[in-house]
């Protein structure tokens, strides 16, 4: 049996756009001799809806869109993914399901089992579980289809305190009493560089455990904040990875499963490199996606603003990307001349608008009220907030979006004025520790020098008052990353931490710092998600509540 | 059997005071008589503790607090809300349980079947819900103890295209058939206006139906956004509200559940009435909990600050209000001096900054890039974001939180300006419409006028640009709130909205902004929630999509 995998990047709610691509893909896929097409998890719609799940309108829409696919697949059969109505009087109105097509007719439906809740997961807020299971039978061979998490049932749970399975029940346990030939995997599976080779041990763990091959086809392109990398796959019966196909971008692939042929994976990445494609993928299809071409950033004459442009420039083109710098009479003179060299060597548009008469201007009009007081943090926030201003005025003249260039250090600990450098239509490096912006500088230099060296070596400062340093305030960013890792990602307590061997004082005030700057994280920018736990509605905590360790 | 409820306002994760005032609860209650006391849902910890609950030392946290109330119940009984440990090697790992404890030992753990994950429920997320059914036996009778979500099995699905019933299972169902004399429900279950009613008849509907009498408790208080009212109750067995507790304050009352006694229910307000409790409610318990003292906001002269600057000080005290007038160019004279008036009635303190110099630095230091350019959206926008910097400056030196006072018809088609006029620690109007705010308004002058008439009857402006009116470039509110509230609250499709006989362009056009407007929200404060759909946690969009109708 010959069969299609086909990795596309979806629009949500592009019906049109969807469902053509779709279309000309069975086509595609019937003229090179396939005969059964798979796509990805929730293809029709895009994935993830969230709420327009619960909006007859787009129910309907999804409704249309099936039905011209079915037409579409005369001889030949198809497995795409799409939500469908629960007929049924009781329960939430809607499964997450695999449709099985054949020759124009939805021959099986399969419903989702297992609804990941968890992190950027929300499905059993939409849907309604599966609980019965059926083979689908095609070519004398049965098929095993099940949907993305359904695979997943011996993943541990994501608490800190009971590691245990996160799921009662195993689809495939269940399917595999019916002794199927082939397991089909309908997904969309976010990449996230820390969980780097999980999921493929799982799938192969999968294979290896039913002793059946296995055909897994994930969505790729980012929605929003998260990014989906592709990477769909073909795993024989014995658990080898016969067909890997690209990373972070669209692929069309055929296999025959029941001829052996040659390995054929993908060249491995450092993880680097694949949080470099991550995060312009997460720019290019944000842009593309909501209609806009040009970015404007601040450049500061620092690496996180360096390391954005240089993304952006790989995402939008050189052309498309337009920057301020806007320096006061706290900039040093090298930030001036080593943003005007990045920007140089990027042969991006850039201008220069000095901040000073304006931020003298508030303090003069703040005068009065202010009188007799010392300056403190209100006047370093008030040359953040006239950035911010000039920015979004340029963002606002020209329809250039602003990319934020805050690093996920930085939103960690609330080292950032709301309003001012907090300030964008999407956050880029908002997942991304201090130490990795580093080492994508690095990375992005590795041929040739992009970003002026010494941008890379001084030592940061956010340039707010005379001689101001990061290390003035934080811990240094190697130790600082590493407390903060294990208490956000790993969710260890303070106390845990500590008995890892870091300095007390230390691990507490970080603590003590994620835990008092919530507030400020809720009105930030999307962030570009690639790590396991990304700030952003992947990782919920109260505002108003007494924090312990 | 004489059976205490008890109606508190918890602090999320400040287990010492919690268990402090829960036990002298207790202890209160065993000195007037009672034989058990009824807390409400996860009142150990207070609800919803969102992730924190993924965290080992909140888990650890709340088993000691579990202890110390376990060892002050000797000689009466208690049912109280906690999250508890899932022992078993598979499954989320928490439960969201009922403990009934008797006599310093906790005699049985009552888990949560229904797990409410919808609008800004997020159970699932988080627990593992129950599959077995028992009653608890107390003073020979059989106790059916169920936690809030397990009375509203037969609750419509909140879909637009299928209505239904939401669960699969009936909880009390199970529980009737172990032939229980009582029912106790444990809750946190919040205001909305637009619900009111449902709640009691639900509950009524319950005791009626399996012909028992009902003990139903509530939690009090605002977490965040989310405003929880009491309104605890006993209803007996033919559904007669025999006692009704305070609504929007903690309360405490003991009911003989063998002996008849009088009606007491609760006065009833109007609708406008709650609106304004729950929002002063909401803003109070945001400064307590976070430990705030302060409040400022700017005063236009319109009606939304005039609103929020009362609603301030009923909540704050009028001394601990301190309001910015930031007039401009555009201001016109009784802007001006309606703003002062106001201030001047609620004894206030107020200050005037002047901001055209502030925007006159701005435009000339933009004016090289902006040669040639006619003005637009981008000047306006300057005006709000140089108060919104002015008003941030005025908050980090005295440390005033900042109010916002954008309403929810604006925040739905996005008439406002990011970092400018949506700047806030909390938005307090940000779910009342503006139709709503006037009858706010009118409410608050129902006595003396507090709110000089004049900014209640002239027309609404954002005054950015000579002569502007909000009714240039929006319809009507009490059309567009109209509209807005069948799109958002209702869920209704634009084509349902014009077969109900609005004007179709109207209808599309209010549609069109609200999608497009999804990247500002996702910036917005949190907002006090008083209505069933409220921007902000419980509504998720997707940014990047293609909205249709």
């Amino acid at each position: 049996m010959k069969i299609a995998l086909v990795q596309l990047n979806y629009h949500i709610g592009n019906f049109n756009t969807n469902t053509e691509r779709i279309i000309s893909h069975i086509n595609k896929a019937k003229t090179e001799g396939a005969h059964l097409v798979v796509f990805s998890e929730l293809a029709v719609c895009g994935y993830y809806p969230h709420d327009l799940l619960e909006r007859k309108e787009f129910i309907d829409n999804t409704l249309k869109a099936v039905d011209e696919i079915v037409n579409a697949t005369s001889d030949i059969a198809v497995v795409i993914g799409a939500p469908t109505v629960n007929t049924s009087n009781r329960g939430k109105r809607l499964y997450n399901s695999a449709l099985f097509i054949n020759n124009q007719k939805i021959e099986k439906t399969i419903h989702k089992t297992l609804l990941p809740t968890y992190d950027i997961f929300d499905e059993y807020r939409h849907f309604e579980p599966n609980k019965s299971f059926d083979v689908v039978e095609f070519m004398g061979k049965k098929l095993a289809v099940t949907v993305c998490e359904d695979l997943w049932d011996k993943q541990p749970t994501n608490n800190s305190f009971a590691q245990s399975e996160l799921y009662i029940t195993s689809p495939l346990e269940e399917l595999n009493k019916l002794n199927p030939d082939l397991i089909i995997n309908i997904a969309a599976s976010p990449f996230s560089f820390d969980q780097e080779g999980t999921r493929k041990s799982t799938l192969v763990r999968n294979a290896v455990e039913y002793s059946l091959p296995l055909v897994y086809v994930n969505q790729v392109g980012a929605q929003t904040e998260v990014i989906f990398d592709g990477g769909s796959m073909f795993i024989n019966h014995a658990g080898e990875v016969m067909h890997e196909m690209a990373y972070f971008k669209e692929d069309f692939r055929i296999v025959d499963i029941d001829v052996s042929q040659e390995q054929e994976t993908q060249a491995s990445q450092s993880a680097i490199a694949k949080i470099n494609d991550a995060l312009v993928l997460g720019i290019k299809d944000y842009f593309n996606k909501m209609g806009f071409k040009t970015a404007t950033l601040g450049l500061s004459g620092g690496i996180d603003s360096a390391v954005v442009a240089v993304l952006a420039v790989q995402a939008l083109g050189s052309e498309n990307v337009h920057v301020l710098l806007m320096p006061s009479k706290y900039s040093s003179g090298h930030s001036i001349t080593d943003a005007v060299e990045l920007a140089e060597n990027l042969g991006i548009k850039y201008e220069t608008v000095d901040i000073q008469s304006i931020v003298d201007s508030f303090e003069h009009a703040l005068s009065p009220l202010f009188e007799g007081l010392e300056a403190d943090v209100t006047e370093e926030n008030i040359q953040a907030r006239a950035r911010g201003v000039l920015v979004m005025a340029l963002s606002n003249k020209f329809g250039n979006i602003l990319l934020n260039t805050s690093n996920k250090s930085e939103c960690a600990v609330g080292y950032g004025t709301l309003y001012g450098d907090m300030n964008g239509g999407l956050s880029v490096l908002g997942d991304v520790y201090k130490t990795d912006v580093f080492n994508l500088a690095r990375y992005m230099n590795r041929e040739k020098e992009v970003i002026p060296e010494n941008i890379i070596v001084k030592p940061p400062s956010a340039e707010l008052r005379p001689d101001q340093k990061d290390s003035d305030s934080l811990p240094d960013y190697d130790i600082l990353d590493d407390v903060l890792y294990r208490y956000i990602e790993q969710n260890q307590s303070t106390e845990e931490i500590i008995s890892a061997g870091f300095n007390a004082e230390t691990v507490r005030r970080a603590a003590h710092m994620v835990n008092i700057n919530e507030y400020k994280r809720f009105q930030t920018p999307p962030i570009l998600r690639i790590s396991s736990k990304a700030f952003g509605f992947g990782r919920k905590m109260p505002l108003v509540a007494k924090y312990n360790g």
